[in-house]
């Protein structure tokens, strides 16, 4: 039985996987990642090591590289963090290992993991949103990755809903990501508590040690901390009716650190969404959290084989 | 050699053709719409006519309609302008001519007559933005239509991109279409002639006269018309982008009357694209004017059966 091997390359470690054909988890590993040329030393380490351990055919590798990624081509275009730059790496870990390997960026692998293996499963048509230091994300079209033209697309974060709005990380201003990333959400917190001195959040947190949490812990008893939660939650659903405008898929589920929030966001995002997305009752689109954490990026990698 | 059958249900006049296997024009003709059931008679008349002026093999016919069509289930959820609800067209049609049939509504039928026929033939991903009285268009991802779930993705007119700002016909605020549709063009207009009673616009037009095109007509030698169309072309860009972002199409094809500006339009679009697109030195996005005008719909239908 065939047995596929996915990796996410990530900042400081390598996560590796092993699943068999039915998606069965038969193997997890890691090994620091490192930096430049070294990154492909230590995926092939780190993949024979597993095939060591696990016995079997092997279909392929499949790679989740941080970085703009071409996979058409199988290279790493640009990876600032990473020091790469137009670096084959799927070619080279195929050349090591005898393996045929596919190659696309992490977020993009882990939409593929959720859709596959995840919050997904039961649809064909799903997009992760990442709701962490920035907002990222991936489209599954038809239990397939859609990445756009050389793999640009899918960009969900750049996508401005406020023109001229707050500044993005990109240099660009109203971006999606610049109201609903976990960055964003303690910005805000932070304004709130500054304007509003009286704010039960000053009990626990100063302005050094808010966090994404903050405000939704308070959120039932203090309103300085009920409106930055509404604030976010207005802009986050609009992002996301957006999403259901364009792509229109059956279901968008929540990653990142602020979807451990769960219910709190999930319930009051249905909601707006049922009443203002474009024929909702018709093609309804689900918002739910992703379920497979930190290890959906290897989930989908491995994915990538299994066409 | 096989032909195929095209036909646009637009609100007063079903458009058909006939094109040849190879795409080449046979025969173009047309028909009264009517209203609700009508509509299948009228259609079915229309094609008998045009293979009884072309004879040969037809391989079947394609349907663009306005409304809100389910693709995979060849039926008119809701047109209001054309009474028709739940209504199987492609049902009939395909029952009554003996041919398979298959519908989609009128941007994406249009979006694809431009992406196989038209300014998009020389690409496989393209997007087709129309700027009329409101902003529709349509997905083309590999040659083939993307529809998104029941068909009622690719709302590209509804993507908020000013979050709570101007008023769009769908009741929501800051969608693309309530910045960027000829309607909202015409507004601004009215508005900046009614701020400036000096501008030279008044020469030729009132408040009533105005169009889509006295802003651009004035824009070289009055203030307040340049100021209308730089406010344009600049939310214009941002929704441009957004797709860009997030389908990342070979091209952006502009239709409806607006479209007609040309290069006073692309020319600098494209340069502000090139500029704020995310990776667009690495994929980038070509800003053009469709080419087919209102047969746009009919050449994609033809193209539905096309596969």
């Amino acid at each position: 039985m065939s047995l596929y091997i996915g990796i996410d390359v990530g900042g400081t470690t390598i996560k590796g996987i092993v699943l068999d054909v039915g998606g069965k988890l038969c193997l997890e590993d890691s090994i620091v990642t490192g930096a430049g040329e070294e990154i492909a030393v230590n995926a092939v380490t780190l993949i024979n090591r597993m095939r060591n351990a696990v016995k079997g055919e092997y279909a392929g590798v499949g790679i989740g590289c941080a970085g703009a990624i071409d996979s058409e081509n199988g290279s790493v275009v640009f990876a600032g963090n990473l020091k790469l730059k137009n670096f084959p790496l799927a070619k080279i870990i195929s050349e090591k290992t005898g393996l045929p390997a596919k190659i696309t960026n992490d977020a993009n692998a882990a939409a593929l993991g959720e859709a596959r293996f995840g919050a997904g499963k039961e649809y064909t048509d799903s997009v992760l949103v990442t709701l962490g230091t920035g907002v990222g994300g991936g489209i599954v079209i038809g239990g397939k990755l859609f990445e756009g033209n050389k793999s640009v697309g899918a960009e969900l974060g750049h996508m401005v809903i406020e023109f001229g709005g707050n500044k993005c990380s990109c240099g660009r201003r109203g971006c999606f990501e610049a109201y609903s990333s976990a960055t964003a959400l303690i910005k805000r917190t932070k304004w709130a508590m500054e304007e509003d001195p009286g704010s039960e959040m000053w009990n626990t947190y100063t302005s050094e040690t808010v966090s994404g949490k903050t405000a939704f812990e308070y959120a039932e008893t203090d309103i300085a901390a009920s409106e930055v939660v509404d604030w976010y939650i207005k802009y986050l659903a609009c992002g996301l009716i957006n999403i259901a405008n364009v792509i229109r898929p059956q279901v968008i589920m929540l990653g990142g650190g602020v979807s451990g929030q769960r219910e709190r966001l999930t319930a009051p995002l249905q909601a707006i969404i049922d009443r203002e997305t474009f024929a909702s009752h018709f093609a309804p689109v689900k918002i739910t959290t992703a379920t497979l954490g930190s290890s959906a990026g290897a989930y989908g990698a491995a994915a990538l084989l299994m066409d």
